[in-house]
């Protein structure tokens, strides 16, 4: 187990489905900054299931409460311990179905590396464990962009084979990705991915997608060479979600077919600095911010959990075959949204704490 | 700077172009293994550049030492040191180059995070730094080969848009990838892929390309949800390498575009033990490995150093043309071929080692 | 701030005195596990305020509740997040008195660290931070039982200049340390130090103390060289607390008044192990525990706050007296008992799982 | 095996007593500080054996070389390695020896450990180990005092029960320390303390001693509570040194027999700032550093090679009488003491760094 994540910002994370809470304690919030759970509540709700016909109808409030670390308002730069209590609390014996693993879910790993699983299979590879990631991040992006104004876009850039036209990364707003239900911010494409996902949930089945993600005003030089390079940690942080299956950067894959003189970045001046006229780097050089915008994808998997029968065996090598009960979520994308933006928020704010521990020159 | 990576199988690295020696440190190896220089060498001439006209012609010799935590040829379990010289050891004054940024290299960026760069302008940026990694990975490979029996095989699937054909994940050696100079195990792919570097050389260009990367008997339980999954791990790992630009594992981005019913992975008797029928997984589930063979991607992005004049700005924003003199490498990836091979090894000894504090259950 | 713990037993600390709760995060708790409840509150009433008329007189329950990582009675594997409600939930406005840094206490440099500070003054200063530690060294406690047959006794062996008798570190028994409320397990002493407890209240003074510790049936290799030594965990663990001033181990600084012709501990059989002759060593040889009783000791400074007037200055440099009101502990020693016993198993844990990893040679 | 220190100021050292070198690794120096060899040596040749006939007459030159993270005598940012080549670098075959665990060494935890030693018996619990811990303290002592002025001395403040009379915190200096070979500063004292270590040198035997550390010019602020508290990292640092068994700081053993109202540290103005009257604290409150003298003990046992015959068992548990041949230190306090001011210099530099990620407050 490895709940912690970041070296000067550090959350450590837990729960899962049906024990009392989940959450995440954050430790190394800079002290003084105006912090109440009003502040944290908005991307919970962005993250919540339930919130339209397109994903799982279990309703759960998902109230965080804020248990130490502020004070009048202001967080005092100790541990600031949230917590979200589980409205389903009792672990449940699920009989005849905890004797299945179900494909290409955690119940069979879990089961082998603990010798001991949660009776709702996926315990800490549940969805719900991200919350307390979630309530950490939006403390880091509060700090982050009264500090340098940075801005954290992510969106739906694919669901299945349907793909949305490039978005302007300069310009692109969470008010325009809210915009639609499937959190595509293209309307055309946005209606497209929605009748897919109702086909899709129509079928019994699940579809799989891409979410594309920009951080603006990012200080340049954030990164630690190297193995912590920028790159590295948001590919870390980006795979450690549940369904994850592919993090790129800039050009990324696509990047591999082009040649050097077309994919080098010349610079040029900005203002009173240097930019890139081009920015197939992604917004990083050398595994540092460049201080253009950092662009990045990450890959989801079709959801494991689907209507339909499969056919498998249980843990004794007998063949069965697995029907799911209930309504499922058909396509995770859209809720991953907030989830990726909190992420990407957690690596920038350790980062950046990092490098200016490095550049203070002043005497304390 | 963080040149340190893992939890009990450590590895620092040190080192950049032109000062006295590269290599790491190695903390944490279990004790009692038979270890000389020789088990580490040829991953390291596997690595070095000067093998083929496709690649520069610089010859460094790259001789490792080891320094200490080695007695009679056997790992003592203390720290072991990898020294290996280099042969240029003077820094220089590259005079005017050293005003302009070369456009998507790591100059810019480390002058603006460090205040000061290297005279080579790359510094830890440079592939010379990975060295110190191939000869600490070369270690982690031989206990997990005596260990586990694992067998970690990278090869080159991707040079710009040319693509491999599909290969046996259960079979790949490396002297199939080693029998061509590109490393791309099918021949007519191979041969084509040796003719496109030679025309991106003669244009005074670079190309990108893939690396797809196979672990064979793996043990079942390896990875440390939520932050430290293995995917998350590998992802980091990979991103940590000089010019990459993605990652993707198992199905991974191509993933997105299947259903669910498609993708799951049925479980099957395999022996004693349940695997699955496909491996759309890529053998990991819920960020835990589970038997099956360990698939994933690496993109490489084109060399930055070109031979072709580029249009830029120096450090003051004025306009200048940059060319690039002497010979360069158009393409990395065949020598990248030992260096993920050697990332991934360092990801796996780390996270079998948690693993087996984890499942002991004998008494010390 | 650093409120996480070790290397593969993590624990994460969290609360101050007027917020919503105290407690901490157990990660890497070993899975299978049987805890509830009611293994961890026993440590946590010993450690509660106002068991006697010799502690400060403000009641808490300090009732625990796990909120995580177990499921019917048995550890997951998974973070466990162990929480206590403050019963005083509202941060007061101190007024004048927040104006003066009392002295010996953390006022003044908290709010020069982080020019913010708790109103209660103390912060993460204050004793109640330790609750998080007691629960947490309760599940190390039971593991460290279960598995190697482990006890950690420790016991007020001085009261300002009342000095115990030497204790036979075989046999002493918690049972033997509760039976005076002062903590000392030898009775004459134990009614000395209580009569300078009253008599140093009576005087609205404080007294120091110092506590002894033995941690028997402890496997021999435990501590990892150079910096991780068992007797440099230890040391970094009890100088963590609140009011320790001082640590050593074996003969410790008594010792360095022996020559090495006594000092050295000569080897015999002791079954089908060796041990030695006499453990002036404390347990400990090059860092690493060998199978004798490990004893240390901890020194505590007079508690701070104390009922007599004080010339002191402001935050603005004026001269001020300040006089406490309200009653307060004022000697903290008894009270310490089990935080010291809890900070022992925590680090012996730790070391435990590190060694593990190391032993194991069954596959996995 | 941890031989990695730090969390900004990473130190990792390797080596023992007769590999190829001994060094470090020094991963997060700040750039842009002058830096050659000079710099680091005198503290090395502090360190050395053979400075006089109070201790083992074995020369051993130790001159280090940087072999990377410089380049034209400024630091770059990036990991430096430090190396010094170890002279007699044959490991020997002890024959009978290795078959007896010489009392108070390591050889038998080692064993016990690791399965397997080095012939040198001691490995890493040797002398020799210090040497890339002062070699990376000397670097930052040199930016410490740079930035702040911090100036650390340490000297021997007892020799078996010869105690050295109090010091002008204040004022003592390296140049007053090194007046005396014993290093302790007080003439008739130092006197006393040479007679001593000579008399117990003709008697074949060792004795123990006391060194006594002062840092001055400390920034207010240093310290992460709870587990990184200054005292708790330095006591840490110095018990992870061969051969200590005790840390107390400021009153430390010695105030546990003083009531509050003396201990007290009263605030008065000093200068634009608060200062106390007195510093029974020793510089630090709540574990944070005030900006007074930090000051602080370190216990060394009487060294364990001794000359005279030693009756104990080998590993076989069969009863031998042990003589050591070839001279050796009987007192190992005068050389500790560039030691742990290097010890100290690296705990203030890792917290100093933490410490400025929380103030900086421009943007980057």
């Amino acid at each position: 187990m490895s709940s912690t994540l970041g070296t000067l910002y550090k959350v450590t994370t837990f729960g899962e489905s049906h024990c009392k809470g989940v959450g995440a304690i954050v430790d190394g919030c800079p002290p003084g900054m105006a912090l109440t759970e009003a502040d944290i509540q908005p991307q919970l709700s962005r993250r919540r299931p339930g919130q339209s016909d397109l994903s799982t109808p279990r309703q759960e409030a998902d109230q965080v409460t804020i248990y130490s670390g502020t004070e009048f308002g202001r967080t005092l730069g100790t541990p600031i311990m949230l917590l979200v209590n589980n409205k389903d609390q009792r672990p449940q014996d699920y009989g005849e179905m905890s004797r299945i693993p179900r494909p290409s879910h955690a119940d069979f790993t879990y089961q082998m590396k603990y010798g001991v699983r949660a009776s709702s299979g996926g315990g800490r590879s549940s969805a719900r464990e991200t919350i307390g990631r979630v309530a950490a991040g939006a403390i880091a992006e509060k700090w982050l962009h009264e500090t340098y104004g940075t801005e954290i876009v992510a969106w739906v850039s694919a669901v299945g084979d349907i793909e949305a036209p490039a978005m302007d990364v300069e310009r692109i707003s969470r008010a325009d990705v809210d915009a639609h239900l499937v959190r595509c911010p293209d309307a055309a494409t946005a209606a497209r991915m929605e009748a897919r996902v109702k086909e899709v949930l129509a079928a019994k089945d699940s579809t799989g997608g891409i979410l594309t993600c920009v951080c603006r005003n990012v200080p340049i030089g954030l990164g630690e060479p190297v193995f912590d390079k920028l790159e590295a940690r948001l590919a870390q942080a980006m795979l450690s979600l549940p369904a994850t299956k592919g993090f790129d950067i800039g050009s990324g894959f696509a990047g591999t077919r082009m040649r050097g003189s077309e994919h080098n970045d010349p610079f040029t001046r900005k203002g009173e600095q240097l930019g890139t006229r081009t920015n197939y780097s992604g917004g990083v050089q050398g595994g540092i911010s460049n201080g253009e915008p950092i662009v990045f994808r990450v890959a989801f998997k079709p959801v494991a959990t689907i209507g339909q029968a499969q056919e498998t065996v249980d843990f004794d090598g007998q063949p069965v075959t697995l029907e799911a009960k209930g309504r499922h979520d058909p396509c995770v994308v859209p809720r991953a949204v907030p989830i990726v933006e909190s992420m990407a928020a957690l690596v920038l704010i350790d980062l950046a704490l990092r490098q200016r521990a490095r550049l203070t020159v002043s005497p304390l």
